[in-house]
């Protein structure tokens, strides 16, 4: 019937070889055990999700479009859509200037293939989302990590003075609103002085705006695509807004990088699952979503506050945490000295408590945030949060 | 407001800049122009897709699943049903050997990626897939063409003559049964002298059975991977048998390769769209698939057989077409000095009927199927098809 081939190993590139069933992977697993009052991953609410709009879309979708589960092409009217979507965010541009995505992670993934040559550098924030770094892993990239502080934002200078240095890094990739880990959002003076900095010296951002609607104060500011539209490569998705699983995104590039994404994207997955993205275009026809994002910022400010409160009342002295005004994060620093990775078996053990360390979103595994921690504020209603927090503190104060 | 940055030119890597607008984009614009008679793409046909059931399991899992629109770990009863399936290809392995993915070209793309290292070669056979020409566009490979034959096969002597002067490809690419553009299924004893010779030589194949389950005679032979469990990359899908647009597919492999093509799914579209995946398990829960195979292969044999009949009746002297037992196209040569890519213009321009030209299926461009045609038959009703291969007759008697 079947036989064993002769070959001792895989047949795999040697980058490829590396890869481990990674710690995280595990820890991920025990996170996720029911039971656990979990404040770790990037979870928007499910309770939150237009279940019913959707429901109704999708039926709409299968009675009215013939061509609903066939191959097609992209839909023009959901670039529109996306266009005013991002008149909003007070961004002007094209449809034609609009690529539709599996979501904001395909978005950047694509975003990098095409723009990083092997041997290149890029530049990182010293807290980093995880997911973009995966995305560099088959490359053979020299990570230069500049300095972003919880409370004094992305060290410009050390931006300036290495790109002074003489390195040209294919893209600087950052989050202006709603940073992932940090939580935070970049003040104004301060997007502008990047946007210069990156004319000046002409490095290309990707600018990752997943969670750019997701905002709590009244004053918006706008985002770095706002100030530059040659030079920052935008990356936006509908996975914090509407919901994850449908996996669409979109990002907004210069329209000669239009078809060179659409060759990529042709060789990765043929094409974006249109049937997700008609349900989603029947949606937003439908002009619900400004009703359902009010109800959501609405519903994640009262989480965000009961978290905030919650730290508070419950995190030790020493600690310091951040305070943020858009997204879906508080980041943590407890003094100098904690290791959170260690900490966190403790906190599954003892108090069913869970976070995501510092280290998680270190440039390239480094223990510079190994006393630092990530909390989500959206998935759990106020009283779990504050639950999950009064349990933390135990853990802290038990370490002692 | 937004200003312009004074680059020249995009930010790209150098194989990305040489990506171009292509004149074959131009052509499936063309192609798929109202009014033209159509046998170029590989597409399933729209009015047999189960949109009922489809709809029907949509509902019960928005309905029933609280977390159908959250993100969620891969789908363990899908997987179950995908052996169950592979069982009846004659194919066994187990659940923890199967890794779902957004459609059989994602499988490819993942596969290539974990497999191929840069500047390592890759064995191709020479009438070949062009989406599978895609995903090796970015890395620097040297393309090993052997000779696939519409009558006599894949040329297993040009293989191992191959093989034994030394090259040690990272894989070869293939597909044993309705392939792509040949419609063509290899014989028993070629699959085993392959598979012998894969061993023999320790050389991976990436079995691409995108069209296995579309048979329409009694005797269906078994996949490579039935013959070969561990050096057979073997890769399915949904798209042809239920629908593309719900991009769902899977491939079959060691276990040892399953937390890697996780890990570069995460770091591609973080994971499948997994609402779609719970439909598709809700359609296969339902029980149906049988009786839709069933019909779908019964109105895809009418089609083949409308094919092959308008094909005697209106094809010149001299043409040579394939007989598929599976799959979707008949591959067709003309005599040698025909130029089917140049015909194409004057066959829609003329009488409204298009084709795919068999240059698009050589190896990097090459000339040596500038005679040939691929013919798609499961899309169009046969009357729909005699017209257009009547049309095609004219075309081609005019050319003289």
């Amino acid at each position: 019937m079947s036989s064993s081939m002769n070959t001792p190993e895989l047949p795999l590139a040697s980058w490829a070889r590396r890869i481990a069933p990674s710690a995280m992977q595990d820890m991920l697993q025990n996170i996720t055990k029911p039971g656990v009052f979990s404040l770790a991953l990037g979870l928007p609410a499910a309770e939150l999700f237009p279940t019913e709009g959707m429901g109704q879309a999708a039926a709409r979708v299968l009675a009215e479009q013939g061509g609903a589960l066939q191959y097609s092409a992209t839909l023009q009217p959901l670039r529109e859509h996306v266009v005013r979507m991002m008149e909003k965010r007070g961004v002007k541009c094209t449809p034609q200037q609009v690529f539709l995505t599996t979501g904001a992670q395909q978005g950047m993934n694509l975003l990098v293939r095409l723009m990083l040559e092997a041997g290149q550098s890029v530049m990182l924030e010293d807290r980093v989302y995880s997911g973009f770094q995966q995305v560099l892993e088959p490359y053979q990239v020299k990570r230069l990590a500049v300095r972003r502080d919880a409370s004094t934002g992305l060290d410009l200078d050390a931006v300036e003075s290495v790109l002074k240095s003489g390195e040209r890094p294919a893209f600087l990739y950052t989050m202006s609103d709603g940073h992932n880990p940090l939580g935070t959002s970049m003040a104004m003076e301060a997007r502008e002085r990047l946007v210069k900095l990156a004319r000046d010296y002409r490095m290309p951002i990707i600018e990752d705006d997943a969670y750019g609607f997701l905002q709590y104060e009244d004053t918006v500011l706008p985002p770095l695509r706002a100030l530059e539209d040659r030079g920052v490569f935008y990356v936006g998705s509908f996975s914090k807004i509407l919901a994850p699983a449908l996996r669409v995104g979109w990002v907004v590039v210069p329209e000669q990088m239009v078809f060179r994404l659409a060759t990529v994207k042709e060789s990765s997955d043929i094409d974006t699952a249109t049937f997700t993205q008609r349900i989603v275009l029947s949606f937003l026809d439908s002009g619900k979503l400004e009703e359902h994002l009010t109800r959501l910022r609405q519903e994640y400010r009262t989480r965000r506050d009961a978290l905030l409160k919650a730290l508070e009342t419950h995190m030790p002295k020493g600690a310091t945490w951040t305070k943020p005004t858009s997204g879906m994060f508080v980041w943590v620093e407890l003094p100098e000295g904690a290791d959170t990775t260690a900490l966190l078996a403790r906190a599954l053990e003892t108090e069913k408590v869970a976070y995501l360390p510092g280290q998680a979103f270190s440039v390239a595994g480094g223990r510079s945030a190994a006393h630092c921690m990530r909390l989500n504020f959206s998935n759990c209603e106020p009283a779990k949060i504050e639950e999950a927090v009064a349990r933390l503190g135990r853990v802290l104060a038990a370490r002692g």
